[in-house]
């Protein structure tokens, strides 16, 4: 790519189930250039998760949908450049909504500022985005928080091999849980025993996966931690036990859909189960405290980040199918540029 | 009816769809006689209400299926007219499980034994079974425990008119809610409204009742109190704010249905909904404590209690298909023999 130039993906029309290349539009513009009371951050890693897909459709959601023709809206990290603002330093590694673009424009007076990075952290940075980052926090207090594991229980985790199910299924063996994850295939369900230390994995796409999930969860299912919704939560709501808790994090089966696949609530009425619905931002006023454990469980080695790492802004759009394919393995995340050479 | 003789409706067939005459059997037994440790008690009252219909059914459920054969289970108010348990003595007042009978044999190591009622309360025994009974008690924790409704919320309820939704209104209007009820015709909408306070009534049987419910939650809706299911939830759950709660305490439109109405869960990740299905059972260490208060409420004018008694056990079966018409309002009890001749 040019050096001076900002290329932006724009949203162009809304996607009709998959991401299509040409639901975007890649413009370039000049760099931005800092006023009095901005920063210029140069992007280097962008955060690819299933609200990117969300975000792009006009449907009730939790943000605004991305406008068409806006800059598509996307979580990550950059480092300033340049900076007329006393929040940023020249060098500052920040992250926060950076968006589908080279360089982000950051204000103080954003709805959502672009916060600073600690100094000298010994942790690469695409981990400081997965299991240190919001991806790690969602796991942290959707898991801990919401499902209250107790020692002993049963925690049953979908899209296992995931960003998120990949942390959570580590969390709670960490509290002394036995783990079924479910993942699409046989090689992922060998990674998440493996490295993610899941008891039991349960292969989706197996046409036994039903019987299979009733063989791993001899003594029902206690939290329900879920991902993916549809036909699978389903199978796992009755396996669940009397006052099981089911966070719901996402049902990322649905999101290319016309219509979301529905489901029987008979279960939650007849096993007295308690749902909650949640995004990592509802508990924003317990980040430090979460980012920090994470960051202790990460630098102890208790706590793996698996991160699959694409090159190049120009691949986000396509890379969004990834999740959809299954085709990533732990946090997504396009690499814009390299932070050795900024 | 004959006086020596206790009648018992066995459960022949599991129904299909609605009950039929001829899912069941009325059997003459002789009036059963005391043992050691029992107790004979003439059944006064029985409790017709959604579950009963469960229980017919080989569904999972909370409690183990009626078996085919076995005398139908029921709750309901009888007193003792004979006794050789030091549990019960002969004229008490006895409410729990008495069963589809004339007579029921209560033993202390029951299970679930029957327990003995207050003496000289000045509340009439229908109310006893409705508003100061575990259908009060019903919509007593089921709101206040898991709706945590705060003042000036607004609280929807479905089955409005019907035997806890009339309950439930009224106690949220007592801690200071907007309270919206959702009932079938004019008729039962007035009541709500004349009888039981609710300050909107929604009738789910007029063609416009999805803008009819919009335009009776201008501010969204913050707790649901859940009795119906199917479509009515749905369109309750798109009304709902962010962190909405959502007791579910029944789902009565699916229970005549050989499979259940599925529903759209995208709200509840989109508003953060919890929900929390229950049952009165759950709050049975409370249960002194909510009878208090309810009881308080009726002896205050506070809380009016609203039964529907159809005359004679013979009528059992066929009365419970009037919870599915709703051709009841309040609580439905039938008169199996009249308190003050026995």
């Amino acid at each position: 790519m040019k050096n001076d130039i900002n290329r932006q993906f724009r949203l162009k029309s809304r996607p009709v189930g998959r991401i299509n290349d040409s639901d975007f539009e890649l413009v370039e513009t000049p760099i931005p250039v800092a006023q009095d009371g901005e920063a210029v951050v140069r992007n280097l890693y962008l955060s690819l998760d299933p609200t990117n897909r969300i975000w792009m459709s006009d449907i009730d959601q939790y943000m605004p949908p991305v406008e068409i023709g806006a800059v598509m809206r996307g979580g990550g990290i950059g480092r300033v450049v340049a900076s007329r603002s006393p929040r940023y330093q020249v060098g500052d590694l920040v992250a926060g909504f950076v968006n589908w673009q080279d360089y982000t424009v950051a204000r103080v007076d954003d709805a959502m500022p672009l916060r600073t990075l600690p100094k000298g952290l010994p942790i690469p940075l695409p981990t400081m985005m997965a299991a240190c980052g919001t991806t790690g926090l969602t796991a942290y207090f959707g898991l801990l928080e919401l499902g209250k594991p107790k020692a002993g229980d049963t925690v049953v985790v979908s899209a296992a091999a995931g960003a998120v199910g990949s942390v959570v299924g580590q969390i709670a063996k960490i509290k002394g849980c036995r783990t079924v994850g479910i993942a699409g295939g046989p090689e992922k369900c060998r990674l998440i025993k493996d490295e993610f230390g899941y008891d039991e994995a349960v292969d989706y796409k197996a046409t036994d996966w039903r019987e299979r999930l009733v063989q791993a969860t001899p003594k029902g299912v206690d939290v329900n931690f879920e991902n993916v919704g549809g036909e699978i939560m389903e199978a796992v709501m009755l396996r669940m036990n009397l006052y099981g808790r089911m966070p719901l994090c996402g049902m990322i089966s649905g999101y290319n859909a016309a219509e979301p696949a529905k489901v029987d609530f008979t279960p939650i009425l007849m096993r007295r189960i308690g749902i909650q619905g949640f995004i990592v931002l509802d508990f924003a006023a317990k980040f430090a405290e979460g980012s920090a454990q994470l960051a202790r469980w990460v630098l102890e080695g208790k706590l793996k980040s698996r991160e699959t790492i694409v090159e190049g802004l120009e691949k986000a759009p396509s890379a969004v199918n990834m999740l959809f394919d299954g085709s990533n393995v732990g946090k997504l995340i396009i690499k814009v540029a390299d932070p050795a050479a900024i």
